[in-house]
């Protein structure tokens, strides 16, 4: 009956999915610590892209401190709404908040009043709930220039910062700036103008996944 | 005050990264037919990989196709809830449906009664839905392979297909399929591996977005 030949058992193409990006990728992966490995095979998963592990830049206590912060319940904050789209909400625990800080109301104003994006802007009002958060960025350099901005100049700390912004103008620059600033706030991020919400949303889920589960 | 030095206008963000996409990928995109040229920066500028324009595949209908459905009203039909949400509805004609598969009651059900993938499953749950409908496949290979067993085997006519599943296992071998089989049916899509929510949402956003338009 069926004309074309293809896996469709989901726990196959996980198990094969992830023998094909050890089999490319092993070598780089094991030089990470286990635990941002894990991380590392589900943002290739994501992408398709083996080589993304070569730019990966990391904090060593990125996964136990966003662990930590969000088993006590602090909550996700996002730059787009694609990213807390992509979030799986049912492995979170109980009460986590996701915020997709663009939807934020308020915030077409606060960038023509700080003559900054409605990206930057969103963080802007984000405000002090970004203490102890997790940030996740997968859209606009000029969320992270603004989130760096106000760590160094406000004092805000979140918890974790995952940067993933993407494209043409600043996002390279932004994500070496994170990694330059050496903030002592842990970090993951990919240098170079890859990035995207894809991304931003498989590191939070890589963060919530028990081990072994296909999504 | 600002201790970093980046660009914060928006329309400046916008000239300036069309501006290198153009100017590393411009002899590529001169190659494509004007309208599909649009779509292929879009695609470039949400992932930052200007090398993604020799990987595409598209019938030189898939523009006009594609707008002919929306404006009549079509329904656009997405695999994914992160496909969804990256459509920028307010673009869109009145009235145009949009519709995540995978959250349609009853997949779990019919996937294992198909012995398929949930995401293939929700193909199946659209149905003669899918009959006119643009559909935006960015996430499952499964689910493009269902869809091109519906439209071999069934008859169901989708008004285009843009084709951008991701990852290790059949997604090159979905998109090679949806090429190789002819249908005579408007198509976009990503040759190899790469692919995902985000280049889809762009892709639909590149079909609906007024020429010059930031986002």
């Amino acid at each position: 009956m069926a004309i074309y030949r293809y896996e469709r058992d989901p726990q196959a193409i996980y198990r094969e999915s992830f023998a094909r990006i050890e089999a490319e990728a092993g070598p780089a992966l094991a030089a990470l610590p286990r635990d941002l490995a894990r991380v590392a095979v589900r943002l290739i998963h994501a992408c398709g892209m083996t080589d993304l592990v070569e730019d990966l830049a990391a904090t060593p206590d990125l996964v136990e401190a966003s662990c930590r912060a969000l088993g006590k319940g602090a909550p996700i904050l996002c730059d787009a709404a694609m990213v807390a789209s992509g979030i799986m909400r049912r492995h979170l625990p109980n009460g986590v908040e996701i915020v997709a800080a663009i939807d934020l109301p308020g915030v077409r104003e606060r960038a023509a009043e700080i003559g900054n994006t409605r990206s930057a802007a969103a963080m802007d009002l984000l405000g002090e709930r970004l203490d102890g958060a997790l940030v996740a960025i997968g859209n606009a350099p000029t969320a992270l220039f603004r989130l760096l901005e106000m760590i160094e100049l406000d004092g805000i700390r979140p918890a974790a910062i995952l940067g993933f912004p993407v494209g043409f103008v600043g996002a390279a620059e932004s994500k070496d700036a994170l990694i330059a600033a050496d903030l002592g706030i842990p970090y993951l991020t990919l240098r170079g103008r890859r990035g995207g919400s894809a991304l931003a949303a498989a590191a939070v889920n890589a963060l919530i996944l028990p081990e072994g589960e296909a999504s």
